[in-house]
């Protein structure tokens, strides 16, 4: 495995992918689609199709046996065993709204799941990356190590997740019922929780309803600084489901008790 | 009235802001004090007092005859009938998180309120400003003009406040039953949403229990960019409360007619 040049692509397929989006936020009236036809509102613009085409077109071009799984455009199969997990734009209810925090998620994975990820904010021009030896932000301050806090109890905690409703009604009460015990709970930023966590500011976050191309960069980014990212009973999460991310074992035990006991009860 | 001097003014301010807070943002661990002695989670940094000081040592200089209305170090009382109005940090919950949201908020007000404003995010190195003759932001992608969408059905309106609890019960039911008839509603910004919402992103800001400084900033830099803020009765909101914001008179009138409602029924 060339380590470097996987690191390379993924940079060049982030870089690419900034230069898709931006010309699309923030414009007057984002010509949004709703791609589950009025079931919900799941808006996908045009700077998300425009770049995931891009960074494909980089595979194909650099990466031509590797396996892609894009949310916008399916899975293409290679032969390398490696597969490029790519959301072009994490959040786009944020991204519509106009907030900083949705990302490009840019993972590659093995058969064991995650080895390297990329989480890139592109309008603030903040790229946190991890694996393969890497654990970085680099953004308004320069560049920094990532290191997730550590363990702490969990009544010190922060705990974030993207919107109140977190999924259906048990997997809601469930996260309140950790939500009761921590210090702070906030909502509403998409991955930029998980890149958060990974550099030392949060200590947990939690998730239901996740994709594959949802969670497999932040894993790959907040196991390289330290954290612990599991499905909600402890197992591996990097096909989707209910994703808890954790700055460190206490926490990640602590809360994993309380949405047990909670699924349990209901 | 010299315009330009208050617009330099508060510019320096805005500069020597930055200048202080940033260092002690994103720090590993915050030596955050709780001013409330434990009555509730409300985290003042070293970055919020140094931010504070730094912009009243600027208008001692230059502005020696204006009142000071600030977040943490409190009122004082001019001559010119001209106040500063001073948050230097708001949305500390944000900041201790490391989320880009925060903000600082500084506005000039009269006997008849707010005359200029400037919502800040250093992080970022994004500035909105409105009042005097000026609707505008500067930031990553350059200098725009603010301009609020306008009028549109609140079927289609996105909704902002900081946090699900907005208020007392009360409020938080009243909140509630304005979000159940907009097409989206996120958490999490503090005063970014209202920088949002003259940037043409969103439709509503809908929060409670604020105080002057909280909101006298935002006022400056809607009304520059054609919204309208209000108290949930439709007066004047800049010595703090109750707030709704709107991107037009449309949003404003519907929401403020279910906000009356949910009230009149609790």
């Amino acid at each position: 495995m060339h380590s470097d040049e996987i690191v390379r692509t993924a940079h060049a397929l982030a870089d690419a992918a900034r230069a898709a989006i931006l010309p699309h936020f923030r414009t007057d009236r984002l010509a949004a689609q709703n791609k589950l036809d009025g079931a919900g509102f799941d808006p996908v613009t045009e700077g998300d199709r425009a770049a995931e085409r891009a960074m494909r077109d980089i595979l194909e071009k650099f990466r031509p046996d590797d396996s892609i799984l894009g949310e916008e455009y399916g899975h293409k199969t290679g032969s390398s065993g490696l597969t490029w997990v790519l959301d072009p734009i994490d959040g786009t209810r944020g991204f519509l709204s106009g907030t900083p925090t949705w990302g490009v998620l840019i993972a590659v994975s093995d058969a064991g799941g995650p080895i390297y990820g990329i989480v890139d904010q592109p309008y603030i021009g903040e790229r946190f990356e991890g694996g393969l030896g890497r654990a970085e932000v680099n953004g308004p301050l320069g560049s920094r190590p990532l290191r997730a806090r550590g363990d702490g109890p969990l009544h010190d905690a922060i705990l974030f997740t993207t919107f109140p409703e977190v999924g259906s009604e048990t997997e809601a009460a469930a996260f309140r019922a950790v939500s009761r015990e921590v210090k702070l709970t906030r909502y509403g930023t998409d991955c930029y929780a998980y890149a958060l966590l990974a550099a030392g500011q949060i200590d947990l976050v939690i998730e239901a309803g996740l994709n594959a191309y949802d969670i497999q960069a932040p894993i790959a980014v907040i196991e390289a600084a330290g954290g612990i990212v599991t499905d909600w009973e402890g197992g591996p999460v990097h096909e989707g489901g209910r994703a808890l991310a954790a700055a460190g074992k206490e926490q990640h035990t602590a809360a994993m008790a309380i949405l047990q006991a909670a699924l349990a009860a209901s």
